[in-house]
C-alpha cells in the first residue's frame, strides 16, 4: 500500500491513556506497532494502573512525570495528555492515535498499516498551491493532472497528516445524536492536500506530524469549561488545527487528509453529551472567521514565532468574546516556553 | 448510488462528435442516455457524415447550422464545438461527456450511472467556505464532521461537477509520453466541494454544469496556435475552469470534483503530441498566478458580468505576455454578446 521506507528510529507513536485498561488496544495494534517506540501518557485524572501486554518498546508517563518536567499551569488531562508526550518526543514523526481506535481493514479486507500510511504522506511532499483533481500525485500510479503548472510540482513539506474512521465518525453530539445509528462505512481510498488557505477541522483521533517541522504548534491550549472524555464534548483538537493550518499557509507547508483509516469503536452516550457540546458548537462560530481572516506577520518564521503571534491576536481579538480563549491565549505562549525548556534540557 | 430524483426535461446531454462514429459510444452509454435528450455537436473540421445508432432523441448539429446561429469569428471546432451545445441548451442541466468515454464500473463492479451522479452532484448543496474531511457532507451516509461551523452548513448552490476518468487519466502530453504504461486504476468513492479560493484544472472530459448559474462563464475562448484533436493538444476547457472557479468563488456558488467516474478509452500518440502540448504547458505558468490573484468587482453580480470583466483584465494582464491571451479575451466577450442573443431569441 504505502510506499514509504520507514526509519523506526525516525518516529514516535503517542498513545494518550483515557482509560487503565489497553490490553485490547495494544494487542490490535501489535503488528503495526510492536517495531516503533512508544510514549504512553496516562491521563492524570485516571485513577487505576494502566495494564499494557508485555512485547512493546514503551515508556509510560503518569501525573508525577509530568508534573515533574511541566511545572506550570498547563492542563495535560483528558485528551491533552498526549501534549506531553508530544512534548517529550525525540523523533521526527511522531503518530497518535486515539485508544478507542483499532487497525480498519481496506476494500479488499487486508489490515491498514495506519503508521506506514502517517509517515508517507509525510515523507512525500503536500500540494497546497494548486488542487490536483487526481488527488495525492505522489502516490503509486497517480500523477499531476493536465493543466497543473510544472513549476508548482516539486510541492513543500508535508507537516501535518489527518486520517480518518471507519464505523464511528467523529461527529459532534448533536449530529450523533440525531443520527445514532449512522455509520462511516464508505473507505475512500486518497489521500489530498487540503488547499492554502481553507481551513479544515482537525479531529485528533488517528493523526500525525512532523514534529521538528511544526511540533511546537500542536499544543494544548482551547479547554471548554465542560469538557469531558469524550472526543465529542472537546473542542482542543479543533482548535489545534485551525492553528496549526494557519501556520502551515503562513511557513508554506503543507496538510494532508485522508488515508489511513483506523475503526473506531463505540463510547458515550451522545444525548447525554448534548449539553456541554453545545458549548464548542457556538464558539466555532466566533473560532472559524476569527482564522479566516488571520495573518501572522512576516517576522514570524518559525513555528514558535507564530504561536507567540497568534496568542496575542488570539487575546486581543476572541478574549473579549469569552475569557475561556484567553486561557487558551495564555495556555499557548506557556506551551512554546516550555518546548524550548525541554528542547534545551 | 445516487439519491437524486431527476427530472428528465431538466437536463440536456450534449456530445461533441470528433469522429464520425459514434456506434459503440452510443451503445455503450444507451442505459444511461436513452432516457434523457441529447444534442450532438459534429465538430465542424469533421468531413464525414456521422454515425448515430437508432433509440434515442437526439439532435445533431453540424457546419452549417452553427455558422447560422452563430456568425461571429468564434471557433468552434475540435472540442470546442461541444459549446455551441452548451449555447443552444434550454434546460437547467447540462452533462457533457467525451466521445472517447464509456461507462466506468464501480468498486462492486455495478455501472456507474454518471448522469445521475452529475445531477446529484449539483443538486445537492456544495460547502467551499470550510472544508469537510468526510468529504461531500450530502451523501448518503456522510455528514459534517465534529467542528464544522453550523452557520456554514447550509452550503451554496453547486455550478459545476467535475468528474474522473477511470484507465486513461487526463495527463499532459510530457507525463503521458513519459509513462506510456500508466492506468488510472483506483475508483476514489468520493465527491468533494473545491474550497474557496483553491484554483483546480478542469479537464471537460467528463463535466456537468447548471446552465442557470453558470452557463455564460462555460465558453470557448483560449486555443493553441497548434491545438490538435486530442486532449492533451488543449487547453480550452483547462482555461476555461480557471475562468468558472473564480467566478463561482465571487458569486459564491461551488464546484465539486470526484465522482462519477468514466471510462477513457486510448486515442493519440502521447510522444507526437509532446511538441504542441509544451505550448500549453508554458502557458500554465503564466495562466494560474493571473487567476490565483484575479479579484471581479463588487459591480459584477451575474455570470455575464463577471466574463466580460474577466476579459478586460485578460486583454491588459496576459494580453502582454502572448496574443493568443488578447484573442480569448476578445473570444469571452463575444461568447456573452452571443449567449444574451441566443438567450433572448
Amino acid at each position: 500500500m504505502s510506499q514509504a521506507v520507514i526509519d523506526d528510529n525516525e518516529v514516535d507513536i503517542v498513545i494518550g491513556a483515557l482509560r487503565s485498561d489497553l490490553t485490547t488496544f495494544m494487542n490490535e495494534w501489535r503488528p503495526i506497532f510492536s517495531r516503533f517506540h512508544l510514549i504512553i501518557i496516562k491521563d492524570p485524572d485516571l485513577k487505576e494502573e494502566l495494564k499494557i501486554p508485555e512485547g512493546f518498546s514503551a515508556d509510560v508517563y503518569a501525573k508525577a512525570d509530568i508534573e515533574q518536567v511541566v511545572g506550570s499551569s498547563i492542563r495535560f488531562t483528558g485528551y491533552s495528555c498526549r501534549y506531553f508526550g508530544f512534548l517529550i518526543s525525540r523523533k521526527k514523526f511522531v503518530v497518535c492515535i486515539d485508544d478507542d481506535c483499532v487497525p480498519a481493514k481496506d476494500n479488499a479486507g487486508y489490515l491498514v498499516d495506519a503508521v506506514a500510511q502517517h509517515v508517507s504522506n509525510l515523507q512525500t511532499p503536500a500540494t497546497p498551491f494548486f488542487f490536483n483533481t487526481l488527488y495525492d500525485p505522489f502516490r503509486k500510479g497517480a500523477d499531476f493532472v493536465r493543466g497543473y503548472p510544472f513549476s508548482l510540482r516539486e510541492g513543500v513539506v508535508c507537516a501535518l497528516s489527518c486520517g480518518l474512521w471507519l464505523n464511528m465518525a467523529d461527529l459532534d453530539a448533536p449530529t450523533q445524536a440525531l443520527k445514532p445509528s449512522q455509520r462511516n462505512l464508505r473507505y475512500v481510498d486518497a489521500v489530498l492536500t487540503v488547499p492554502a488557505r481553507a481551513l479544515a477541522p482537525l479531529s485528533g483521533i488517528n493523526i500525525a506530524f512532523n514534529r521538528q517541522a511544526i511540533g511546537p504548534a500542536i499544543g494544548p491550549a482551547l479547554r471548554l469549561s465542560g469538557e469531558g472524555k469524550l472526543r465529542w464534548e472537546t473542542v482542543e483538537d479543533i482548535w489545534c488545527g485551525m492553528c496549526v493550518k494557519v501556520i502551515c499557509d503562513h511557513l508554506g507547508l503543507g496538510v494532508k487528509s485522508g488515508l489511513p483509516y483506523v475503526w473506531r469503536t463505540e463510547r458515550g452516550n451522545a444525548v447525554e453529551s448534548l449539553k456541554k457540546e453545545w458549548e464548542g458548537v457556538k464558539l466555532m462560530e466566533d473560532v472559524v472567521p476569527f482564522f479566516q481572516s488571520l495573518k501572522l506577520p512576516q517576522s514570524a518564521t518559525t513555528a514558535e514565532d507564530c504561536v507567540v503571534e497568534m496568542a496575542k491576536t488570539v487575546k486581543e481579538q476572541l478574549g473579549k468574546v469569552d475569557p475561556m480563549f484567553s486561557q487558551a491565549a495564555e495556555a499557548m505562549v506557556e506551551w512554546v516556553k516550555l518546548w524550548k525548556t525541554v528542547a534545551s534540557a
